[in-house]
């Protein structure tokens, strides 16, 4: 991570705290392609910064994070590290595999992360983690309902994950990107590892994920390190 | 639409109801890219065809549609979506546009229509159209909050096109595409139109949207033309 706009070469800006599960899917994208040149920008969510009339002129929706790269500036952290992917396609990893096929089952799978995955992992991360950030309680009954759809959710990645080594195929992709930040919260920040240790293909599959060096670069630069 | 397997010509397989918001997706992306061979394969939802151990072999959430494309089974409407796009990219609309910031943006807009629009349209149509099959009543409780949901989320649409003719630019593409089924049914099964008319620019974007002979197409198939 560098500026060096007085050289003229193009600083992508990330607006959003570097800690944050959604900040964390930008940032370990940029680091696996191999992206030299971009800075975080803090959003002071304690103090609603997120939510003033300034922020959301490039957040209508008033969440986190979003970049600027010249004159784009986008949002929705999935559409953000498909644009990294593109605009930097020729180095670091191929986060779409190789093939037309590879490319469909990650946009597959990154679905499937998106509408299946997320939504129970987050009632149970939020919940249990940092719902009294906020004055509020735990709910035990929605992280318990949570537990339940995720344990369905698992046994279907269990299958799937006992016929190829990653989501998409033999490929560490797009859609695996996607499942690291909040998978490492459930782990060592809810400590709901069990769901995943339980499962196998599962078990290893998350031990590959987190163990590669972009995700242990976010994890140094947020100081979560475990 | 013709299947013409005995020339030797690969014909895409849409397994789900015609008349399915998802399976709409997936059928108007067929027809702004010029598709001429695929074939619609019924899923007899009332006889929970799609929760079967030979269905959940091919899309293991037990939803629907699926498509089989050769050697590929894809799922996840979106997904399909980009993949018929990929494919046919040289002809018909192009739905990415024609730059990489397009390309982007279209990619933001249909993440907000997946994780901001579909979820209170969603609440709305399934209460207040279907709930009823399935032996239950309206939640009108559940029906109001969608309701109010989406009043904020189409005022960041009514800014957005104040600006631009479609949500991503100039063009007509897949984000604007995700929208045609939910919204269609919103206003002509729902009868929850006047949340679109009421704002001059979201009104003239779904007149455009849903009287393209895509949409038109869709809808004839499935015997939903109004």
């Amino acid at each position: 991570m560098s500026q060096v706009a007085d050289e003229g070469i193009m600083t992508i800006q990330v607006h959003g705290p570097v800690g944050l599960t959604s900040t964390g899917r930008v940032l370990i994208t940029l680091f696996e392609k191999e992206v030299e040149h971009f800075e975080v920008v803090n959003v002071d969510m304690m103090n609603l910064e997120h939510k003033t009339p300034e922020y959301l002129k490039s957040q209508p929706f008033g969440q986190i994070p979003f970049i600027v790269d010249g004159d784009l500036t986008l949002y929705e952290t999935r559409a953000i590290a498909r644009y990294i992917e593109h605009k930097f396609g020729d180095q670091g990893t191929p986060l779409y595999g190789q093939t037309p096929e590879d490319h469909a089952l990650t946009e597959q799978w990154l679905e499937v992360e998106s509408h299946h995955y997320m939504g129970p992992v987050h009632d149970v991360v939020y919940n249990v983690c940092f719902a009294h950030l906020w004055g509020k309680k735990c709910d035990d009954v929605v992280v318990a309902a949570g537990m339940a759809k995720l344990e369905a959710v698992l046994d279907v990645y269990e299958d799937r994950l006992s016929a190829t080594e990653y989501l998409a195929g033999s490929f560490f992709g797009l859609a695996d990107m996607s499942h690291i930040p909040f998978t490492y919260f459930m782990i060592h920040l809810a400590h709901k590892g069990h769901i995943f240790f339980c499962r196998p293909h599962v078990n290893a599959w998350v031990a590959k994920i987190h163990s590669r060096s972009s995700t242990l670069k976010w994890l140094n630069m947020a100081g979560l390190a475990k």
